[in-house]
């Protein structure tokens, strides 16, 4: 099986699986849970957890797939709660949740994904030691992640952020649940530590790589290309990788906070290309995903570890 | 030891190790995760962690303490969020984690302290199999404690609420924490199924006496003894067990939705009390409780026990 067909089966599995149990649960907070949950995505956490799992044990992604929802569930209460800080109001083409009900929905419909997300790793199948140390792993992953959004939130505010407090954001916004869900998926499956603790630096690199690739897709994309606006962490002044690379050889991107057309955006990006800075932050996401394929090395061989090589490689070359 | 000094005792342990660990968290987000926490509170809900606990194993509730904060962890979190929701600027006598920060942060810190309640009930001495059950009894608590808070929200825009939606909402609010917090700490302490879910009936039913009695001290208080505003759900035309009583016995409480004298107060209680809805709703929270003491007959006596009936006779006969 290649990577795309086994991406394209554990997205059908999620999709029908939330479908079923959500589709038609009364009442406005079950359905504003459910909004965003049932809008689709591409599953590549839930992916993650059922291939470590598979890479320690064939048989688990099975038993431990209610673990594989809890990560989808988390990453979506984040968006949720995330929509409302950046007042964002269109999200995987469909309108936020405190758009089409009130921000007290929108916060109440997060915190309802949050707690279901930590039941259902109690529904895996597994060791409960291992499950007790999966709660905790996805615990500490939420604090992090809300850490990460905070900081994020705080450099809007300002121009000099290095590229290493760019990389500790990074980290915890996106790092943490990717290296939880391929921790998790590894723990319930019956890794040892050291497996698991392989398994979990592998999704925290290769989650910052995921991060960056974002911030390169949200520039280099053509109109329509990835179904947001074009451009606009530039439009925004955010502080992303290409922005602190830019900065360290003499190119301020700071002027660019406001309207764009696509020509002034083409020439940018001819400016920035001319100037190394897209090949730069490539490669900074390149060498953290080699690194972390380093690390596998005691994972032992299998389908499951081929396909998690793939999908760490695909993280940093995708264009959507 | 009586009720009071042992209240008394956990609050100050709550209050103690809350402060060692967060007093000096550096960061906005870690200090408005603390501030709500560190602002006081009767820390309830810890204590009836610690008195289930021991009911079951006297030496239980040392090693389970964790669990206790966990319990005040989550009830924080939703006290923070709830305030972003009603747009309270005052709470436990401290301006509100939105009010001093921002919608945002205070959504953030929420969402930290939410976290760390699970994180808190894995660091909890006890067999991992009763952790995950400890886990999944806190994730329902709080999917239900959301549908309460929508619950309540909608019936803002209702004048129709009967008694049996309201006792569902409540049940959902406040019941369902008190539930978690008797439930888990039996768990955890190694109660058997019956045990623990005697104790689970227990906090639910208290739980929700609790919250009927703090309808009638918001009423019934004289200026500054509780703390709040006099008769604020009264002015706010809140859908309480008092304003349904009334209306079920002919006294329409919606025309006093607005600014009320203390003299205008006086009047609408000597109203209910000759009409027999103030006794009706104290009855029904005494009924409350003399049916949750009857089931806790599958646990041996012990001082616990002992302090846990009267932590039930004070949840309904309290005046602050």
């Amino acid at each position: 099986m290649d990577l795309k067909e086994y991406l394209s089966n554990v997205e059908n599995l999620v999709d029908k699986t939330l479908f079923r149990f959500l589709g038609d649960a009364p009442g406005d907070l079950n359905k504003a849970s459910a909004h965003l949950l049932l809008a689709g995505g591409k599953r590549l956490r839930p992916a993650l957890v059922m291939l470590a799992a598979g890479a320690i044990d064939k048989k688990a992604p099975d038993r431990i797939f209610p673990a594989a929802l809890a990560l989808e569930m988390t990453h979506t209460f984040t968006l949720v709660h995330d929509d409302i800080m950046d007042k964002d109001s269109l999200r995987r083409g469909v309108p936020t949740v405190h758009t089409i009900w009130d921000e007290a929905t929108a916060i109440l419909a997060g915190d309802v994904l949050y707690a279901r997300a930590f039941d259902l790793i109690c529904k895996a199948t597994a060791e409960p030691a291992a499950q007790v140390r999966a709660v905790s792993m996805l615990a500490n992953a939420c604090a992090e992640i809300c850490q990460g959004q905070s900081d994020d939130m705080s450099f809007e505010k300002r121009d000099d952020v290095s590229r290493g407090e760019y990389l500790e954001m990074v980290r915890k916004k996106t790092g943490a649940l990717y290296a939880a869900a391929a921790g998790i998926g590894a723990i319930l499956a019956g890794a040892s530590p050291p497996q698991a603790e392989a398994l979990y630096n592998l999704g925290m690199t290769t989650g910052i790589g995921f991060q960056i690739q974002d911030d390169l897709i949200d520039l280099l994309s053509s109109r329509d290309g990835s179904g947001k606006d074009r451009a606009s962490d530039l439009r925004a002044g955010k502080q992303t990788l290409i922005a602190i690379v830019a900065r360290e050889k003499g190119i301020d991107l700071a002027p660019y906070r406001k309207d764009l057309t696509d020509d002034e955006i083409d020439a940018i990006i001819t400016e920035l290309q001319d100037a190394g800075v897209i090949d730069e932050v490539k490669k900074i996401a390149h060498d953290l995903v080699v690194n972390a394929k380093k690390g596998l090395s005691v994972i032992p061989e299998s389908e499951e570890k081929r396909l998690i090589n793939e999908m760490v490689d695909f993280f940093v070359t995708r264009g959507f």
